[in-house]
């Protein structure tokens, strides 16, 4: 690679600090002090509460389980870890109730439509909890997955703010390894768990190895499909990413609205978040 | 006033032909035949169903009515007045045992958090049927409530397109009367339905015929507060009104994410939604 800067490997403690201030920055700035994680048992979902509760202090975080029947056991286990090391308040609040009210009417459902269903549902559980606990619910999203969308549109992808989608997949495991995640969860394959032995890698088609080298010249170098293809990488695979990063844009923006007067919501109504405070 | 274009009057068959544009347009561009609207037997979302149909043809809009079990007979009703009207395929679809079975866990949640869940449920419930039957999602927020933040995040503001956006209330009303909407509906007082008796003015502390004329003057207008005291409008109302603008401005954007590369989601990657199509 021509370009020297271009690299997958971060400044562990410097992310670390950065993320932190801005964890705590920004809950002070929207006038809370608490927090709320999903916990999976996953990897992004430990850092993310090791972060809030370095930003907040353990006892200002609420870390989450929220099992489906068809979690693993090991997963609520490892999330449970989380809590232990970090000294987050835990609570459990299964969706399988809420689930499967649903598909009770749908029985025929296939996988997608239950994995979109139950990460809509744990939104549920989360902005229920962020209300009744007064915490702002902190986001899990890494940088591969919202740019591929291996994301659930106002289910995983909900969140009021995010620490963690500047980081590449590979870059997050860099950070939960300076973070001193367990071991258990540093090891295992990722999986978003919404059908027995799904592995992401597997649903995917690549690994975060292979595609996290390619956004990085996609996205962060600006290099062209070709020039990718020049620097070795497959060509089938280079449009087959190319593509998925466009056709998920639509998760990545509000919802347009129809321009119909001189000032729109989205368009020529634009202000930062704190605006005004 | 001394600015003579700011006006509430709309033209509306000038509206009603850009709004059918922009769905008809919306939807092919991202490769559906097909919306999705959910049915609350109220003015917004008959109109919105009332466009679908003109714009995709009535049997390519799915009406979908999701009662909870505390929804008026009325509202069911009305929701199906719009349906033989427009033609529109009708499905009904409780959330009744959706939501019941979360709050079995927190039998003492106040309306405001059931308020949420159920706009919540209704999302989820409208998002999979946008997959089971290849329909976009077409939302059914006014401008009034999206600057006044009077939506659940998530939930009635989650939407694939939003042709009503860039109406107010009460221009909405204009349209609704244009289009010829059935007259229980357009008399009835606006509701969320989120409890016995609600309705939105009431909750809101104000009519939508005075919030409007002032939203127009401070956001259509760009009047300082101060401006639209001296206009006539009391202080404390544009203090209230203005505050409540600038407090909702998170619910109008993507989440913010903690930036730490060159090149970041919604700082420095940035695309329109149809980018590449």
């Amino acid at each position: 690679m021509e370009d020297a800067k271009l690299s997958l490997e971060i400044h562990t403690d410097l992310a670390r600090q950065i993320l932190v201030d801005f964890i705590r920055t920004e809950i002070q700035r929207a006038g809370f002090t608490r927090a709320v994680v999903g916990l999976s048992g996953g990897l992004d979902s430990a850092v993310a509460c090791y972060l809030a509760a370095e930003a907040l202090g353990p006892a200002n975080v609420l870390a989450v389980r929220m099992p489906y029947k068809t979690s693993s056991a090991e997963s609520l286990e490892h999330a449970h870890q989380v809590v232990e090391a970090t000294g987050a308040e835990e609570s459990t609040i299964p969706i399988t109730e809420m689930v499967d009210a649903h598909f009770a009417r749908f029985p025929d459902a296939d996988t997608v439509r239950r994995g979109n269903v139950m990460a809509r549902a744990r939104m549920i559980v989360l902005y229920d909890q962020s209300a009744a606990r007064r915490g702002l619910v902190v986001g899990t999203g890494n940088k591969t997955e919202i740019l591929l969308g291996y994301t659930t549109l106002f289910g995983d992808a909900a969140c009021a703010i995010n620490p963690l989608g500047d980081l590449y997949k590979t870059q997050l495991r860099q950070l939960a390894r300076a973070l001193g995640l367990p071991d258990a969860i540093l090891a295992k394959p990722p999986s978003a768990e919404l059908w027995l032995g799904q592995t992401d890698e597997g649903e995917l088609g690549f690994t975060y190895a292979e595609v996290d080298r390619l956004l990085l010249l996609l996205v962060d170098g600006r290099y062209t499909p070709q020039a990718c293809v020049e620097e070795g990488f497959d060509r089938g695979f280079v449009e087959k990413v190319a593509e998925r990063i466009r056709r998920n844009q639509f998760k990545r923006m509000s919802p347009p609205i129809a321009k119909l007067s001189n000032r729109t919501v989205g368009y020529d109504f634009l202000y930062l978040r704190d605006w005004g405070t």
